[in-house]
């Protein structure tokens, strides 16, 4: 699990509006790519510096800039000049520690949400950030590095197949963040799954390990809740329609994409309330093996510390002991002994301990 | 009890708006019923296919459709381009992992419910979606199988009992509300019973079957609560009749609704909280016995470990143990073990322990 | 404790507004009283037949018409024909297991409560539901079976004592909650001594029983607060004077009970989280018992085992063993004995466990 | 503590707006003290009765009027006849387990509010029921028994130190309001100190005493909760200051008055964070000191009952044991012996049990 | 720690608006620091007399005097009549205990926030008191003691870097909360990295230490948690922009300070959700640890209790025992023995205790 807290402290001092990249340092050239569209026409290409993208902004048509890499501060800086961003705004989305949020600057929209994946790697779910501007006729999306999360949304595009290439950006923006959202579903299916095995496991043979792996999973939970209940609200504030970029006509798909989030949310409270009873379930099992082993060595004890005893008697060198002379004393006492032995397990048998 | 979730990565890419059926495959033919009455007039028929349907709608009466089965998709389809629905609505009819919302669409009113039932065969609770479009003069009722729970309305409308042939859409509506809404009362009494049930043996003689019976309850209730909550916020939106569909006359009968969406989640809650202390008695009961397995271990061994320990010193092999040639000294010995073991079953009646 | 769910399933499937008696079948008849009251006069009588309390309908004193006993449909069925009330107000008569609510039909003001008693056969609270409507110039009331939770109110009446005839049906009504919510006080007094024994038991002398208590009293509070908690909103909704029904000058007093509303839920939830912090003391006291029995067994073992294992050395048959042979031998090893024993007794006085 | 409720069946039944004192009963009289003033002037008495106070209300000065025991009913009586209060007003006085609140009368307002003491010789906190009541230009004050909280007031009021001459009855009441809210400090300075001990014994020397304690303290912390949350809320009602009595240069105070009361509960709840934590601590200590008592024991049977059966071996009366015969056979078995008990000691080293 | 509740009791009884310093005795003299600006000029100087700042203030340029030191009250009283504040707001910048919280004062703003700072020497959090009040051409701060948090800003302005020196007093104000604020985020990381340290620890190596560790960090995040939240609720008071004194294009400015509260709440409520977390892994792994040397000690007891009876039968000394005088009854029995033993370990084996 990625750690719940990001490095700001490098931020700590400077002048707010300073962009500055948090995350870990990356070599790879941050690859921006450029689809064009409207009803009629498509153009799509992969732009070798940011410069490329400035003329779209002229034409009426729909213009969808995606920038894969966020670690070269001075592309997101270049962007935020030509079009005309708050620096507040270019400080979110390089500060990848950032609370997902929406903002509406009059002329153009930002959101920035979470985009979650499980690193089969690490055998572990991470986040990365994705920020989204959309305006009147350009739609800018960022992320920290190239995942295929929005390519059903190209191939629609290219296809023209769906109504994306009749709508405007607002209809692109909500694209792209159905995209996110409904990805949070795979995930939650994954962990939905692991957590059925542990619960199988539980039942039918807890170990410590059962334990750590209900703790990481109550932590994995904790990690996808902190990403998106916040985007409930973004969402929220999107589909009650006060921004004027937002057609009414889109309104029911922000509407849609909320419903979904609600569901996610949900469903993670669920999966807590199960973990945390899971713990329980847990808990008493190891009582209860203890109480299994406390009940052998009290059966054991109980049957043959008294034995030993009388063997113990008879075990004395005392001179003048009647019963050590006699004929069937032995096999009196080894008769003696098995009959408290026997009434001891019956006793048992009683208690239901056997 | 049904999984939390429900696969929905069959879905993920797809434009927004298409209808994916999520469930599993059924080979059954989907079966569609009309019944179209007024105050004076009642007709019932089963349709072979969609389109007898269609010539319904153009009269005033009151036109009832309901389809049995969901996974036919192109039914659907007809249905919405005949009706003119949004697309997004087929799509949530056919998503059986909805979560029960209600929406606004001017012409026609969407809801969808969650019914449930108690499959004997799998011991277990079970969810079905129903979706119920009402509009002026046409109400659809989708349902995932054929399920009897409208029945009795549907009786009600042949012999004309109550006030049903009386009113509109709205009413009927609300019938369809009222009859699932209805029958979550009679899953909770099952669920309490059993509840019941597992608390009498929980005090009576709790085994870790107790515990599973338990958390089996606890799951179930997480799994009602995802069901009926949302139901609530369903219930209330029409009941404020903002719409122009719900006649001010009706809206007490959804007053009713909500009513009883109320009592059931208050029930819930009260039987989440019932569970939890019933856990909480099962954790100590396990305590509980240990301390008894625990006092008659120590019991013994407090009584023998001594005795034998004098025992042990009169088996020693010295030489010059005066006691050993005593006349009295192993009668002597005997009473002094004698007098120890009733010392010491009397210090443990003082403490309580026997 | 009644059940927490009442059985409806004698109700699923008939049209809405269908009163249906679902409480225990009763022998008894019905108990009809009539109160008819304004400054100057006042009347009283019981009425043999439903039909002798009409007249007093047209009259503009304050008719207080009392029905002890709710399992005769017909009887309700006529007041409601009588009075012109709403079917579904009839079917909430009836139907015991009614959450608390009001309801404004602008003709009358209708409100449901619970009345608690303590069943000292059974040893536990028991709720009856008691239905109150009040119009312009009458008021009727509805209970389960005959209870003198409202005699001091005729008493008032019959005597002209406090302000009540000079006041409206809206103080009548008030007068009738009031005795409800002032009898919640006397259960949770109850309840309190009830709980604090527990407590002086639990710190006294814990016993599984005391654990049963705990649990008991725990499900009485949910069983209060399933009761008492809508209520506060009942109480408030009439409050807040929306109605034309209730005088300004009543308003005051619908606040106070208001108030014991929310003093008698603040008390349940303090009785709540006094219960669950007994819930643990007893846990708690559980392991420390435990702890104690696990004491007296290691101290025995530990100083009994050692002594043991020397006698048992002693009590070898080698023949080479020069001990054996020696002529203080034997006085040495219990001296050696003695020794250990001692310094074991104090080591554990050190560790304070002695 | 005192009971988390107070006896009201005394009041049951009665007339609502009877004035019944259900406190203890006392033998003292009832004092009452008047003072006089405004900027120029003033003046203080006690009055032998309380028609001495009458005649003070004509004048336009602030009067204070101080009434220290309320169970002498008639004086609450004659004060409410003459200052024409409301009859629920003043049963609301007299009843000690009323809930703190605020009630607007136009001519005056209502304040009830519940003054916490420590009472050293029962050790435990207490709480006594303070009423305030301020017109125009009159403040009245009820309190329980004399305390001397309102005694830096009278002070003030006496040498004209800060604005209080200056101000009118809206200052006043304030004055006592803060008094009452600032000694909350005091009471959780107190618990806090206590807390913090018993907090230290935790982790030094835990006992059941401690737990005593911790079950102490959340019960305390439980009452004060009772007394002080409620006292937010009438607070919030004053600074909202939409009475004419309370002039808006007056709000600020009534607002510092507000934050107290929210940092009093601030802390209150971190109280019972802290003390929910500690019972946490206490119940793992208790499992810890177990497993120091299992290990004992556990280290003594492991390395003296396989020694004990070694001895038991050699003790055994065969007649063709080569061993016993040997020279050296005792002193080998001695070394033998030792090699196990040695190797025991290192094994529990190894794993850390001692 | 700090303690949670700072000694108030010096302060009872006093007239309000009495500023009371109720921190530590301090002998250090109090510095005051005066920066002067506009976009074009800029002063700096450090005034031995609070007098000095006055001229200031006439001046249209932004003046901020900051007053590092709070423990003379001579010095607070001279600036509150110079600048015309309310003596509560006096009272309150002195009394360290305060809540955050924010106050419009018309001609002023009046904030007081929570520094955080993590103490090297006494290895805990520490928390200083720091209020800002913000007028149209001023700021003035108060610190408890001297601290470098504002640096950064005063080498902002000295260097004009970013864009504080073309914005006004309420964009300073702003920094200075901003700087506070982003601080949270350096504490919140060192407790985070402590809190993973921990966590690892806790499934490395549980021991009591580590629950210590788990309690004191829950504390701190307790301590946080009172810090933080009101401060939320003081910058959104803000940030909602009704105050004239604040532009409105300094509102997204207090907008990401606002964001920067609620992700540090966010946090918080993470860290405390897993230590709760942490603190059930302890527990458990204390139970499980009970259970392996409860395992060890039934292992060595149930093996070897038997043999040594066997052991003892033939330490008997009946004349008439058989076997004892068999050529191969030593061997026969110790071959039983080492069966018996052998069958105890494969039965141990197939439970998993070995």
């Amino acid at each position: 699990m990625p750690r719940i807290i990001k490095k700001r402290s490098k931020k700590v001092g400077l002048p707010p509006g300073t962009p500055v990249y948090i995350g870990e340092k990356k070599a790879e050239k941050v690859r921006i790519t450029i689809i064009d569209y409207d009803e009629a026409q498509f153009q799509e290409k992969e732009a070798k510096t940011i410069e490329e993208c400035f003329p779209f902004e002229d034409k009426p048509t729909v213009t969808w800039i995606n920038v894969d890499g966020i670690h070269q501060i001075d592309i997101i800086e270049k962007i935020g000049r030509h079009f005309n961003l708050h620096s507040l705004l270019l400080e979110d989305i390089v500060n990848t520690g950032q609370r997902p949020k929406t903002e509406d600057f009059e002329d153009y929209i930002f959101v920035v949400l979470k985009m979650l994946y499980y690193d089969e790697k690490d055998n572990e779910i991470k986040a990365e950030q994705v920020s989204i501007i959309f305006g009147s006729n350009f739609v800018i999306s960022f992320q920290e590095s190239e995942r295929d999360v929005f390519n059903p949304i190209r191939e629609r595009i290219r296809n023209g197949k769906g109504r994306i290439r009749k709508m405007g950006t607002d209809y692109l923006g909500y694209s792209l963040m159905d995209a996110i959202v409904d990805n949070y579903f795979i995930i939650l299916e994954k962990l939905g799954e692991k957590i059925d095995d542990t619960e199988e496991e539980l039942f039918a043979n807890p170990t410590p390990e059962t334990l750590q792996e209900i703790h990481k999973s109550k932590k994995e939970m904790m990690f996808l809740r902190k990403s998106v209940w916040p985007s409930r609200e973004v969402v929220s504030v999107l589909e009650r329609g006060e921004s004027s970029l937002i057609r009414e006509s889109t309104g029911i798909y922000f509407r849609d994409v909320y419903d979904h989030t609600i569901q996610i949310i949900d469903t993670i409270e669920t999966f807590r309330d199960m973990l945390s009873g899971m713990l329980d379930i847990y808990l008493s099992s190891v009582s209860n093996k203890m109480n299994e082993v406390m009940k052998v060595l009290t059966i054991i004890a109980t049957i043959f510390i008294p034995l030993t005893f009388i063997a113990g008697i008879y075990g004395m060198n005392f001179r003048y002991m009647l019963e050590v002379g006699w004929r069937w004393g032995y096999f009196a006492v080894l008769c003696v002994m098995l009959i408290i032995g026997i009434g001891m397990v019956i006793h048992f048998r009683k208690k239901k301990w056997l």
